[in-house]
């Protein structure tokens, strides 16, 4: 029982620092996402593409989640974006605290985009709010089209579904039409896009839908 | 502070109940395996070929851990072998306790292999001993080379990694040589498999490991 009330704790704390965090962003009129998905469900290519799109129109920074190593902060610095990577030394997902610290090492004012990729889990990050405008959920076809159902809850907390890999679809056994409703059963307000950071299907209307967000000072 | 000191008392107490597991299986004579992975790895589909291919000379028994739903259990009982579904309600790992009184629904005694399929997560399993003789790591091609380094810990506890879906190496950007050295950089004691539960690729030498572990009466 003890173990429930720290727990609960946890969260009420980190809510805390999360809405100064939320506070922050919207002074700043920055437009946020929280990008969490499994590992390997193609998160980091999503954000090299998306920056690929983007940089000429909208002032894009990055927060790197990883357990361990920098390798996706090197990845994405290549663009020329500033970019902050955060090491949670084993831990399982992002907390608001994290975030609140990271965001001191960039110049939020100078920004319209901060993407805030959440370490590879599909489980944990979805309870712990880094005041986030939205959670995004990348899930890639690869996975299969039952994971909405079996881990409904980063999906009942995500408002924009990305379905990942489209390409690789001829040779996995994987129902779009089925992923998506699934999704939609536990989530009915998702939005939903389907891309493929390979061939770029898709990821205009995603990178078009980002600008018009970054674009409103959403925060 | 005082959360890490729960935290230490969680899995001290995870791990007494994990030795008991440990006895009972040691006296049932039954090899069993904690199957870990991220979500979508090929876990379930790893366990049916598995069962396929050894149902006649090996006694198996399934348990299948999941944040929700029984689909992985349905999967499996289709294959005519005893199953438990264990559904964590949120939880995102496996623990002793729910081991243990999943195994009050299976006949040990007349088992010689229990695998134990652990919720998808490539984090929070590894800390959680269910007394196993061993952690078998999954990790698709689809994920990437870089996620051993990634993901350390899992990879440091396994004693076994199971390279699957090697069917879409020709479609996917994932180096299965730079994979492999990643994980034995991380733990050099690792035995290695290279799979396809499409093809049937590696299945044999994976199958006829498992009789070999599940005949010496291991656990």
């Amino acid at each position: 029982m003890s173990v429930i009330t720290i727990e609960r704790k946890v969260l009420e704390k980190n809510d805390a620092i999360a809405e100064q965090n939320r506070d922050r962003f919207r002074a700043a009129g920055l437009f946020v996402m929280n990008l969490v998905s499994s590992p390997g469900a193609g998160k980091t290519s999503l954000v090299e593409r998306t920056i690929e799109a983007l940089r000429d129109r909208v002032r894009i920074g990055v927060i790197e989640g990883d357990v361990q190593t920098d390798l996706d902060a090197q990845r994405v610095a290549r663009y020329g974006v500033p970019v902050v990577q955060i090491v949670t030394n084993g831990g399982c997902h992002l907390e608001a605290r994290l975030v609140h610290d990271a965001i001191e090492r960039l110049a939020l004012d100078g920004l319209d985009l901060l993407i805030i990729e959440n370490v590879g889990n599909l489980v944990c990050p979805a309870n712990f709010d880094l005041g986030e405008a939205m959670k995004v959920v990348v899930i890639s076809t690869t996975e299969g089209d039952d994971k909405p159902l079996k881990y409904p809850a980063m999906f009942r907390e995500a408002s924009v579904v990305v379905v990942n890999k489209s390409d690789l679809l001829p040779y996995v056994s994987c129902d779009v039409q089925a992923l998506v409703s699934n999704a939609l059963s536990v989530n009915p307000a998702l939005r939903v896009f389907e891309t493929s950071c390979t061939t770029g299907l898709g990821l205009p209307d995603w990178c078009d839908w980002i600008a018009q967000e970054a674009g409103r000072g959403h925060a």
